[in-house]
């Protein structure tokens, strides 16, 4: 092993290879579930030290464990316990590589934390969608090989439909370059969409071509509360056929969430919290002005009303109130975290089986926990939950969960079988899913991702035991 | 053999095992320049029948040949001239299965004709978007097997990005239900794109799930003389700027393709053919009315004469008008044909680099062979160019082929490689193009492709010698 960490220190130079002191930002997930051990974190300047890196760990049968912002949800970029694995951390690989604003593009290296790639294309006067909570510490890696999604995909779709090219070191350490930014190739199989989303397990993405949009000449929100989630489902098609794709955001909560994050953060003003199940907040990017954002959104919400879907309205009268608005959404995760741990969910169902779906396993839980608190939100315009147990007022939460998650997540993740849904909707699913995957995906499915996984890392170094059971 | 054909027989039914008669629809091209034998037609009904079907071939050791509508440019779905290949037609799964209006998807058979999903779509109240040339008589299996583009990517991508879910019959004959309604759904590597755009070398299609739209309120198109190419990438990216997802198409036609189109179909009545190097199409989808849609296209080319990006334009007065305008663009494939054979190329360019393209190839074009005449058209919006060389005046095309074609492709490709382009755009590889790929394709992207192929299919029977060279 002295052997192979020389061999790293000559590759990425002495300072880059981080062996002693503490290592906990780079050993321990964002949840703070796990706390691994690494034989050493490597963080090359470059692609090519990243594949000489790659290649070393390869001669010597060392596993390979990518890292990013180390913001995922999943336990799936952090070491496991044994000592033996390296963790490749890209974040010193943060260039921009090239703008080009005539082909509405932008080219990235994988260390770019997502915030600085969007304050760089709003310099540049377009915007890149991409949005969610980390997005002040992920980076253009780990979102690529997460296919991450947050709060715009209902309009700009997740981070697979935001690449148009990738530069990738197999786990060979070979180089692919396929930084193309073209919207039409078809020369072959994609094997862009193959590496995004693989969660570091075939290879390592060094950098990438990502679409770039014009910038919106305003965004307005509008909050509102409905009288069920039926009503929000219908006015989700409502919004979509009237604003089209200037609806760019469509968010869901229901009463508990907002409750709790009233009591913990009382300045917000959340505008009604009272005896309404559920509130939507729409966001409407308009590329003509604020008033005609303004004007198209008065327009929904009469035709809301008229049809009995929206009880209650606030349209943002400036871009100012429109954040306000989105900061009680993004404050519901942080409420629920004061509150004490719980069991998260995120999930995807058909928007047109939501209703049911949270209906009856609503149900379900508060027959087999009862006193548990439901803390449902997420973005319903694309069909993702966010469907989260509290414990029961008064409990412990470290104990409920040792006693109920299991039994919790089973009924959930049955109850999406039912519904044509998914146990992994947008944080993938690392090694905290890894074992739940084979009962709820299609064995064929399975088969095939393990023959591309033995086809490409034959050697079986590329983060190893996420994604697909070692 | 004869066993396998009572097989084949005994699962589809023996009228459906074509053998005999003239069977030149399933094993000409589209483009008329293959004609291959078949050892037989298959022509299943059910996904349990292509699952058996493959499973019987698969014991013979009989490759396959998957066949939509045979539309395909790239000699892709037509059986080789051994007489040893059996063909997979899909045209009798033709199944809608269902359309989910609240999460605005439809589930299809891999047989039914684009143009029946349009208007099925269309009676629903939703958008399809995909559309092309050959939508009268190509398949959805065939436009997700060669990932196919048309006039709209620009605003809704190629058919990859249409697609939440497939359902795939693998080179073993298992079968993937992966018909996912979901938008977000990060639970293991992307079989789906993997299979859209394998060209039927890795399974077969036999269902999807597709994306719907709403309809807009009103599509309308402007027509526009320009004065140069640099212009015409102006325009585009103001129009992107100023109407943002309602720009839903933007076509180029220089003027040899407008002067041929007028001379072989007078009727059509080009609003401006004479002096301007180039025109331009633009097409605004507009989800408030036909009068917005007219005020906006008037204040962008308000914008785009102000700034000599334009020198004469039509706004179209109503829906009729805005077909026939389309009509001209479409009529160009026409009229080439009419003039005579020509040397055809579906490539893709950044579209910042395409005037640079244009103007150095057609001019390494000309002095390479005198005379010819350059029919330059396209889907500008999303960098793709039908580039195509049509033989000088008087000369026979079929001569002219023969000779040219390889020294023309080559200075194509070459220039290709040096905007950093592709050789294909949205019609794929086929048997056309294979022997090409590894000249202008990455040698790292190509081994990978073999990697997969080798796991997927490693017997070798899925469209042999397509995309890969056998």
């Amino acid at each position: 092993m002295s052997t192979l960490i020389s061999h790293l220190q000559s590759i990425v130079g002495t300072p880059h290879v981080l062996t002693e002191g503490d290592l906990s930002a780079y050993e321990q997930d964002w949840r703070r579930r796990i706390h691994g051990k690494a034989l050493a974190v490597v963080r090359p300047g470059s692609t090519e030290e990243v594949a000489q890196v790659v290649k070393a760990c390869a001669a010597a049968g060392v596993s390979i464990v990518p890292q990013g912002g180390n913001t995922g949800m999943v336990e799936g970029s952090v070491p496991d316990e044994s000592g033996q694995q390296v963790v490749l951390s890209l974040t010193r690989m943060n260039a921009v590589r090239k703008i080009d604003a005539a082909n509405l593009t932008v080219t990235v290296e994988a260390g770019v934390v997502l915030q600085s790639l969007q304050q760089i294309a709003a310099e540049a006067g377009f915007l890149y969608p991409l949005s969610l909570a980390a997005e002040g510490s992920c980076t253009i890696g780990g979102n690529l090989g997460t296919n991450a999604g947050g709060t715009a995909v209902l309009r700009y779709g997740n981070t697979r439909e935001l690449c148009l090219g990738l530069e990738v070191v197999t786990a060979q350490g070979e180089i692919w370059n396929g930084l193309s930014g073209l919207r039409k190739d078809n020369t072959g199989y994609d094997l862009r969409d193959l590496y995004i989303g693989s969660e570091g397990t075939l290879g390592v993405i060094t950098a990438a071509t990502l679409k770039l949009f014009p910038q919106p000449a305003a965004k307005l929100t509008a909050f509102a509360a409905v009288p069920s989630m039926e009503a929000a489902v219908e006015l989700l098609g409502l919004a979509q056929r009237e604003l089209s794709a200037g609806l760019t955001g469509f968010e869901v909560m229901n009463q508990f969430s907002l409750q709790l994050t009233d009591q913990h953060f009382p300045n917000l003003r959340i505008p009604f919290t009272a005896d309404h199940p559920w509130c939507v907040l729409l966001e409407n990017s308009d590329n003509e002005s604020e008033a005609h954002a303004r004007e198209r959104f008065d327009h929904v919400m009469e035709l809301a009303l008229e049809q009995g879907l929206v009880l209650d309205a606030v349209i943002a009268e400036s871009v100012a109130q429109s954040k306000n608005l989105w900061h009680i959404r993004e404050s519901i995760p942080l409420a629920q975290a004061q509150e004490g741990l719980n069991i998260k969910h995120d999930i995807s169902i058909p928007v047109s089986n939501i209703p049911r779906f949270v209906a009856e396993t609503d149900a379900l839980i508060a027959a087999a926990t009862p006193g548990v608190r439901m803390v449902d939100f997420g973005h319903l315009g694309d069909g993702n939950l966010h469907y989260n147990v509290q414990a029961p007022l008064g409990d412990d939460g470290e104990a409920f969960l040792k006693r109920e998650e299991k039994r919790i997540n089973t009924i959930v993740y049955e109850q999406l079988m039912k519904h044509g849904g998914s146990i992994s909707a947008e944080h993938g699913v690392g090694s905290l899913k890894v074992h739940s995957l084979p009962k709820y995906k299609s064995p064929v499915a399975l088969q095939l991702m393990r023959q591309i996984k033995q086809a490409l890392d034959p050697q079986g170094i590329m983060n190893p035991g996420r994604v697909l059971e070692a």
